[in-house]
């Protein structure tokens, strides 16, 4: 059953048929939210119906997508979500909050959030009778798309700038993915990449400027309503943590959640916390400025993943925070790689975006920005593998020693 | 419940009460084979109440497990396992076979099939309040204890050999282990590692060395019974294809399809392929030479992981094989390279010793080894984000543009 109703556009309200418009408003180029047929949802399904699914991944959630069902049984793209929540309880006594989830994303397929959005969007690319798909990507959203490509037997075209950690970079190419590192950074990738979509007819799937993303990155509040907000009984809302970049993955949170209120399945919307690096800040200075007027930065910091002059979709990223009651933090570098070493003491390797948003928690309740009886969830957004280069920056290096117990003891004594 | 029982020497077969032995057979050093209550455990549990355990991790099978409950709730040591299966189309038909299944151990906490004996390794540490857990590592069985550990609240040392890949070595200091990256082999790590045990009343996790590592290793193969063997009704036996380094993987699985014989659960015993580099072929030697005696080879090989100059896993690895039915298999690092290419088009990363089995899976069905009919099965052990050099290798390099459409059609038309 198709649920896509309509788009409304994020600045102008103007709403349009989904025949009529494929990426962003015509009139002031805003991102579009996606509306459901809200009604005919009620009708057809209910939490029993969803909870009692035993499909464990992002497609348990079906019937609040605005695609038909993808096919592609068998492959990475259907085990894409349901990722695993993590409550370590040294942690969580040292942070003195009373209840903590860690949500760890970077247990997709491609290791990353993004494989959310990437499904999604191929879901609507095989509705839509589209062979090739293209974005622009840090790497992340890149590595998401070409994986979930070569899964449906799409061809996957990447623009991601030449700085993009290595590791990514093999991914997409791996992945089978035509890659193009643009000698740039990644505004230029985007602004290319959409170039290169309306130049030869293919899908663009680039973050924000398509409604489709925000509808996949949905799927986490929907996980984290099921997971947790069902199951913990929590007596203040949930405070969702999330690193930011480009924006599109705060927004999406929240659109699950609006959605969720929308059909009366969520009593009490969770509060939004969006974390920012301090040298890759534009939304969150917007925030602390008290406008929504977002202003582009000169992006200088090793989360690269969040590395953004001008956020994409900094509008609707802003409003998940201000219209939830949360607030935006900023982290220096330093407290990000504290982060990730203090993560992987728990047997977490997050990369430096995910770390982030642990980052940005610590801080928040140094700040009492968060109480010891508000519950938390941080969102752990992509595997430490995906950034080796920056971990090893967050811990000493490994002492070589010859091969003798005499060497290994002369080291331990030091 | 404890289900342990005695262990047995494999090459001796002498029984000893686990009171008496840490490691290996204090006669004749061979590794030892762990002998389970059986009656106990028909008489406790049955398939029914495994098959509906909510816990979708190696824990639904604590019942056949020789440690106790090791607790660590909310921790990533308790989301290992129930890997997702992979059928992909494209690849099954090019592969001129009717049913093939791809199990992704990279899926794992700490991204390779090794977490599963560190998990249970360290579930055997805490019921003998062994503080310390210490290991020599390639890297893989390295970062799984080192992660586990973390998750579990207890040291871990690692010792691995200077030319491990710098992604595993990062994920080794990020768990917070000590590390020691031996001027030397893999085999020299090893002995360095037990003398350090000894020395400073670590416990030893070393793979065979350690009678559990082949426990925990075994959960692959409840898992493949229960998510093949016992729903898709197959006519033929199913065939594994499991690379084969130390051999420890390959034992652990023969281990697991053993037990399930043994209490009645399993009818047709599955057919083991071991597929070793030919850089790297002690095991696959000696069984060509149809002897038991398994003699040590210079390893070269990309395939970092399942590069040993002495299996230390050797002779059970060998009848894992010889009493199932199996065979081994060799392939070139060419044929290594091409496979990670050919799973990464199906949206599937996997690291060089991963990719081996894959290899080793299109030789045998060439070789005809494998006919159309025969139910295939291929573990893939460890995510390519671990030895992304590798993966380049298997690549050709994305070209880079300035960030120009004309840029790009001058790159296209080439």
């Amino acid at each position: 059953m198709q649920t896509l109703k309509s788009y409304s556009c994020s600045i102008c309200n103007s709403v349009y048929d989904p025949s009529q418009v494929t990426y962003t408003c015509p009139k002031d180029g805003g991102n579009l939210d996606i509306n459901l047929d809200y009604e005919s949802i009620k009708k057809n399904t209910a939490p029993d119906i969803i909870t009692g699914s035993n499909d464990f991944s992002i497609w348990r959630y079906l019937p609040l997508l605005p695609v038909l069902d993808p096919g592609c049984m068998g492959t990475p793209l259907r085990s894409v979500g349901w990722t695993p929540l993590y409550q370590p309880k040294k942690l969580i006594e040292e942070l003195g909050i009373n209840s903590l989830w860690l949500k760890d994303d970077g247990r997709n397929p491609t290791a990353s959030f993004k494989d959310r959005a990437s499904a999604v969007l191929i879901a609507r690319a095989r509705e839509i009778i589209a062979d090739v798909v293209v974005t622009a990507s840090t790497g992340n959203a890149g590595a998401a798309l070409a994986g979930m490509a070569a899964a449906a037997n799409h061809k996957a075209v990447i623009f991601a700038p030449k700085s993009a950690p290595p590791a990514k970079v093999a991914q997409l190419l791996i992945f089978g993915a035509s890659v193009f590192l643009v000698d740039g950074n990644y505004d230029q990738a985007f602004d290319l990449s959409i170039q290169a979509a309306k130049e030869f007819g293919w899908y663009c799937r680039n973050t924000g400027f398509n409604p489709f993303t925000a509808e996949g990155k949905k799927t986490a509040a929907f996980e984290i309503w099921e997971q947790v907000i069902l199951s913990a009984k929590l007596k203040k809302p949930l405070s969702i943590f999330v690193s930011v970049g480009d924006g599109n993955i705060i927004s999406g949170i929240h659109k699950g959640f609006k959605d969720l209120q929308e059909i009366g399945w969520l009593e009490q919307m969770p509060r939004i916390y969006g974390v920012q690096a301090e040298g890759s800040a534009a939304i969150a200075n917007a925030f602390h400025n008290m406008v929504e007027d977002i202003q582009p930065v000169k992006a200088d910091t090793l989360a690269d993943s969040i590395s953004v002059d001008l956020p994409r979709d900094g509008l609707r990223a802003l409003r998940a925070v201000t219209q939830t009651d949360g607030s935006y933090i900023t982290v220096s570098d330093t407290e990000i790689l504290a982060a990730i070493a203090r993560l992987g003491r728990e047997g977490i390797f997050a990369e430096p975006a995910a770390s982030t948003a642990y980052a940005g928690l610590v801080k928040a309740i140094k700040n009492r920005l968060i109480l010891s009886d508000d519950p938390v969830l941080v969102m752990i957004t992509g595997n430490g593998l995906k950034d080796v280069k920056a971990a090893t920056n967050a811990v000493q290096p490994a002492p070589i020693i010859e091969p003798t117990l005499e060497a290994l003891k002369k080291v331990l004594k030091r």
